[in-house]
């Protein structure tokens, strides 16, 4: 039990770490001084940085509040605003810091792991799918228009969210944030 | 004149440098053994690895082809769309790597470096801008309805840019490059 108690807190302290620093700026050390437990110690739990970094990103999947877009008995573009809602005050509430792992680990280690990039495209892939379907149900309802291609424009509000976080995160400021909410409801969804 | 140029090609490998491997990932002797230098000449010519990538993502900027948005003669869209298909036929032919490097520097380093970050913003202000001067002249020539916000959709669709590099970068696919042409121009812009 002690042994599974401080995999947890590794694992727990690497998602902070990874998501604060970036993977590259992240050091084993960093992750079990974090975690308060001996460097030696990381390698009883995972083969690798890697490894950790891949527990880490679907720790942070979890976390991303998919259940908001599926919530039975509520419309379905309020789905889509709650779940964008519930991330956006995530970052805010950090000062416009940190953004998202899945955006961030595309960003920096996509080109260079191929575990880590399959891995990215696999979250990626998962929340434009559940998007898609929230449109889906939006068109089923006439809340949005039948011409939209659902599919597409699932994986290109998925994209401008990632991206929305990058320019959020230069400006710190919430106008993109703002541009995001105004374009995707009440030009492209409207 | 020989240090000069030796300053040249230092500079010219660390761009390359960094919009392969992001900034962390960059060593100052990965900068110099790239450009053919001894790597203590480095610092004859830049005090740090942050100043440098200032230097390098300026000269990034440089060659993001702003001048596609202001060819004189052209239509407004037509520009906004040409500016965008270079950008991403330059991902494409990359094999969909090494994305936007301000983007990058965005996602990893934006937390971490005050004078990066003032940099990366400069370079979203700047083109958030220009994009916003266009979509004003589509406005005034009745190619898109008056009733968009041309500074707010310029920000987003910079946003949506930069957030389909990270997922076409994950898909290893056009993709996302699709669904950014289809929505921006036949959605927000129709």
């Amino acid at each position: 039990m002690a042994r599974q108690s401080k995999r947890e807190e590794i694992a727990q302290a690497a998602l902070r770490e990874f998501h604060e620093r970036g993977f590259n700026a992240t050091g084993i050390s960093d992750i079990t001084v974090a975690a308060g437990a001996p460097k030696g110690s990381f390698y009883n739990h995972f083969a690798s940085k890697e490894e950790c970094a891949l527990e880490a990103l679907a720790r942070y999947a979890g976390g991303l509040r998919f259940d908001l877009l599926t919530t039975p008995g509520r419309p379905a573009l309020e789905r889509l605003r709650a779940h964008f809602e519930f991330l956006g005050q995530d970052t805010t509430d950090s000062g416009f810091a940190k953004g998202c792992l899945v955006g961030n680990f595309s960003a920096e280690v996509a080109d260079h792991s191929t575990d880590l990039r399959a891995a990215v495209k696999g979250g990626f892939d998962q929340w434009a799918s559940l998007i898609s379907q929230v449109l889906a149900e939006a068109q089923t309802a006439a809340e949005v228009s039948g011409s939209l291609d659902a599919g597409a424009t699932a994986v290109f509000i998925l994209s401008a969210w990632e991206g929305t976080l990058l320019t959020a995160r230069a400006q710190k400021s919430p106008a993109p944030f703002e541009a995001f909410f105004t374009t995707v409801f009440d030009v492209i969804l409207r």
